[in-house]
């Protein structure tokens, strides 16, 4: 198991954030470990001392370096990786950038991101796509039967779904959905802003043209930092919804030509120091392995979740057949802010979850608010009990 | 004048990079001060210790107050202010937002930055837009007959230009081409990438409809910080190019409504810490006051140009009869990038810049490339001679 293989006491020693609270905010934003947060600042003081672009032409090697980095990562190519700004911005480059016909289809999961469904509605008040909810299995998950016979309906030009969803501990099959969006000549984006560092991401096997992802969930990067995949096979196909110079060159008075790689969806202009960080953090995160990662993170969460359900009163929402770190539930009689309020005042940092914001998830009975839990690797038994004796005590 | 006013030894003291190179490159990214990487860097120790969102909801009063600086900054309102990413970003989400319809003329000045010129094409392509630079007059500036008698033709959708360009030391007449712009019913959107932080911007007098700036250059903010202006006027009839959950709220299944304020060009996640340290530098800039600063650039540029123009074999090429901080010139018979070397070399950093690359800029003549040296209130006397006899001895 995780416990055995990873040294958790020296990963908490190079974590400060431990000794503050026992910290269970991973689905929101990480603690960053003390050599992440080192390598930002060491950046800054840099910067401050001989100038941004001075500091930035030294810093070269290592910021192509994180290309390398995040590959590995997903198992693609470093010219098949852009460096942006968050995870939003990076769905945004990839999703925007297809050229929409009217009456194009779009097929999402029923869990699906605000900030991507809003994308979706402007895109059908702009270009009269269809967007279309993909039917939960009875785990929660996209149903591969009634995505199968979506798609078999023809027009579909987009699969888009996220792999984690942010409200609720399930995994949608992203492997399974990507092998059928293959087979119907499909799009297929892959929102794996909560999966990135704690589940395994290989696009070759997940067949995924895109993917989406931030720095600062799971992978413990810094804010302001995230990626976006392109396979090769489609980035000549998509159209940056904005363009700079760093995503094309000015050729002449009247012609430019847009790089032929993924960076054709990044921005000259950015953030050195966060991404040497979120560098740091994705190396990290590969000497640990994500295979032991996940595994770690699987058994928390696991117990974590059976402790809950154990108790009188609380309910544990998660669903799917496969799940996450994140955790989530209620307790009868308390609204989920007391409850993070409480916790909190008792040193144990969570957060609110709101299944009533999904609003493609239109079961009746889904809770409108929840605790939300999204145990990390760093976590330990005793921070579990602490959190759950909060919960039984109130 | 500058000199008698700014307590120049005590901003350098407070200024650690003054002591590594005498800094000229303050149109690329310019030098920090103490205080600014501080605020940037307790945040991220903040995030550290607490985690990213309970750090941000700590900060957040001072998040806030940074719109109502950087209103300040511009005379604007505080809800026509979105903080962004950078000063590329802040621009398109400005340009993007306009719905063109084809036929519709974009009025540029001739020395517009590549991206602005790349987006204006790209444009053309989706929208069938025409493109049209305005002449410049005998100094370099937006020719105000040219561009009188071309609003006058009609269809002029937008008259987009920078305030200054980054390869001559030119200042366009901004509130000038506002009068004509409003009186023919175009939308203004001004780039001042390069003038935010060095000289007065007063989006009223300017009568600017959109105003897009970055951080990093004269406000000696944070890299990956930027903002954009945008009028309570016209705010409404702009459609984001991306929205997400920040920008919009979903209101239904199938429904959504955008943000009434500026904000509506923001995305939900970023860099808080960044953010916080370009409050800090607006707010350090707003304390000297951007009058004072503009005096001691003004009189420091101009003492740099009559040293360089005073020695043999150098041209100064700097246009306009408004000049800003940024000093272009070459020596005969070298190279500006051996120039540049050779300059770093003896501890004056200065960097190239490339009137090729401004295509719209069609003159014969000009130079394919300058050395640009870009002074700032807290370069000095000495720091300019060591410049100039280093160009001398060559």
């Amino acid at each position: 198991m995780g416990n055995d293989t990873m040294n958790i006491a020296q990963l908490r020693a190079r974590t400060p954030g431990c000794t503050e609270s026992a910290y269970f905010d991973n689905a929101g934003s990480a603690l960053p470990s003390e050599q992440v947060t080192r390598t930002v600042i060491d950046h800054l003081l840099l910067e401050r001392r001989v100038g941004g672009y001075t500091a930035a032409a030294m810093a070269a090697d290592r910021l192509e370096a994180v290309y390398s980095s995040v590959a590995r990562l997903l198992n693609a190519a470093p010219d098949e990786i852009a460096l942006v700004e968050n995870a939003t911005r990076a769905w945004d480059m990839a999703f925007y950038g297809i050229r929409f016909r009217p009456g194009d289809r779009i097929l999402t999961s029923r869990s699906e991101y605000p900030s991507n469904a809003l994308a979706f509605l402007h895109a059908k008040e702009r270009h009269g796509v269809a967007v279309e909810p993909i039917p939960d299995d009875e785990h929660g998950q996209v149903c591969l039967e009634s995505l199968a016979a979506m798609l078999a309906d023809g027009g579909v030009r987009l699969v888009a779904v996220n792999h984690v969803p942010t409200y609720n501990g399930l995994v949608h099959p992203a492997a399974a959905i990507g092998e059928l969006a293959r087979r119907a000549g499909a799009l297929y984006l892959l929102d794996a802003c909560q999966s990135a560092g704690q589940l395994p991401l290989d696009v070759r096997e997940i067949g995924c043209h895109m993917l989406s992802a931030t720095g600062r969930k799971y992978l413990r990067a810094p804010r302001g930092t995230g990626f976006l995949y392109v396979s090769k096979d489609v980035v000549g196909e998509l159209d940056p919804p904005l363009v700079d110079l760093r995503a094309a060159t000015w050729t002449g008075p009247d012609t430019y030509e847009l790089r032929p790689d993924a960076r054709r969806f990044e921005t000259w202009e950015r953030n050195t120091a966060g991404l040497l960080g979120l560098g740091a953090a994705v190396d990290e995160a590969l000497a640990l392995g994500v295979d032991r990662i996940r595994d770690r993170v699987d058994l928390l969460a696991g117990r974590l979740r059976a402790h809950l359900a154990a108790l009188g009163g609380v309910d544990v929402h998660d669903r799917g057949l496969v799940r996450s770190g994140i955790v989530t539930f209620t307790k009868k009689g308390w609204e989920a802010a007391e409850l993070v309020t409480a916790l909190r005042a008792a040193g144990v940092t969570v957060d609110s979850s709101f299944p009533s914001r999904a609003r493609f998830d239109t079961r009746p009975d889904k809770p409108a608010a929840v605790v939300r839990a999204s145990v990390h690797y760093f976590n330990t038994e005793a921070e579990l009990d602490r959190l759950v004796n909060v919960v039984d005590g109130m």
